[in-house]
């Protein structure tokens, strides 16, 4: 294997390509920039990638970069989405150089997040599973919170760069497949704590009881979790604005299920939970706050949400 | 109405009956004797009864009680056993002075909370609605969760009392009904967060992360609940000591399915989870720690939690 040194290297600036200019990726490749690296933006939409370029990033990937980047940061929506941004048709892979890092950032299944690591070391580059969480705010201000598995090598490679975007960084094993594994275990909670949250807050509302109240009391007893505090408060204030989408539970806890299945383990509750949010989903919410399962529940239940005439 | 003096008498010390010694009222007849309050308990171990004496208390209810009792505070297991306390064979509601309180702890549904309030006022009694949460620690302590709802005159009176064994007391409605509903929906919460705990660590478990790992790490994620925290420590440990048994969960998120049944809402979430509690209590689990509902992910999944050979 190669030392650190021809993984990243230390002696020039680091070149680093941030592939998927979102909510999340934009913050971190401002986050890189902001530390000092070299940052390439690419993203689907121009605009994103011509505002990056106004703070101080490269103007995207052109066919001159070849061989030319040390690290890909990969911040797409999911295992597809990363498998067409390395190998598809037009794939951003030609512009790493050969030895270069990809650290892959969507929450991706296990199975995945392996078969990635595998794929790109027979193509002759490092892999480091590194599964994100923090939202578009931490994103920005470089606080994410990183859960990684990769080889040592390839994790002290990649330290800079996750310092300049990650608070807090969670070393989860020497290979791809536990830090996925990790984030996707976080994902079942989360899922079904939102679902959950929805369920108690609606389920009080037919007993007289306003969600406000709900949220309040909750929060300070033993029922309470970290969704409950954050996603309640979207549904007393009847605010779906989305800070994270329907839609993304949908995938992530499809990765649960799919990946429960394949192991003959059992997740009823976070199968219970997929459905509500597919639910959802068919009432048109897919791309509302995740919160919006709320309205799943009132439905069901013939009541009103507040904000709802 | 009566006024608060003729519910509590403000003159002369209150005579307090505790009813049901168990890990909470024990505590909470201990809570009210360091308070000042003539305490006296009863419970079907006459042992339990002889202990509090030795700290005070007078022993137990007898014929000569009769309309004696200023307050009963009921703490037994469920409204069946408040049910016949009250009102059953040999119940103890003789013991209280027309015109006297009964504070109702155990967890009810919202209709049988009423369904108190309204026989006792026929009868010439007044009830506080009051279902306590926080453990036997925190009953010791005086230092219990109280969500209480009744007329202003019965809160006012039971406040002294309460006071001598909540350190956090919500006050969540004239009359009965709305604690308990609050309660309830804290159960549904509490339990299918229990759930969720244990079918994330197994999950976990069966992509090779170990029970210690998955509950250091998402502690400090936004899959955390307060029940992860708590009990994830007793699947780590391995430790099935009973806190709160596999059969309170059993009886509270049957009350959830109940009510919800009876109006109409869809708890789906936590009928899943009381599927998990009651398949643990097929398993002989009923009387462990309400954790042990890992246990039943463990067999579908066939793998070993820690502690287990």
């Amino acid at each position: 294997m190669a030392n650190p040194d021809t993984i990243l290297n230390a002696k020039n600036p680091t070149k680093v390509g941030v592939i998927g200019l979102g909510s999340m990726g934009y913050g971190m490749a401002q986050s890189l920039l902001r530390a000092g690296f070299e940052t390439y933006g690419f993203d689907i939409d121009p605009a994103r990638i011509a505002s990056l370029a106004e703070e101080g990033g490269r103007a995207g990937l052109t066919a001159d970069l070849n061989g030319a980047l040390d690290a890909l940061v990969i911040v797409v929506v999911n295992a597809q989405q990363m498998n067409d941004t390395l190998f598809g048709a037009g794939a951003v892979l030609p512009a790493l150089r050969k030895g270069g890092l990809v650290i892959g950032c969507p929450t991706v299944s296990p199975d995945a997040a392996r078969q990635f690591e595998d794929e790109l070391k027979s193509l002759g580059y490092h892999y480091l599973d590194a599964p994100i969480s923090g939202g578009a705010v931490k994103a920005a201000d470089g606080a994410l919170t990183v859960m990684m598995s990769g080889s040592a090598e390839v994790i002290n490679s990649a330290r800079p760069l996750l310092d300049a975007m990650a608070e807090t960084i969670f070393e989860l094993g020497d290979k791809a497949g536990p830090a996925s594994a990790m984030k996707v275990v976080n994902q079942l909670l989360a899922g079904v704590h939102i679902a959950a949250a929805a369920e108690a807050i609606t389920f009080a509302q037919t007993q007289g009881i306003a969600p406000a109240l709900t949220v309040d009391v909750i929060s300070k007893c033993a029922g309470t979790s970290w969704m409950f505090e954050n996603r309640g408060p979207h549904i007393v204030d009847g605010d779906y604005t989305p800070r994270s989408a329907v839609d993304i539970f949908i995938k992530d806890l499809s990765i649960v299920a799919d990946t429960a299945r394949n192991n003959s383990s059992q997740v009823p509750l976070a199968s219970t939970a997929l459905t509500q949010f597919v639910a959802a989903n068919k009432m048109g919410l897919g791309r509302e706050d995740d919160a919006a399962v709320a309205k799943v529940y009132a439905r069901a239940a013939n009541i009103k949400l507040p904000g709802e005439d």
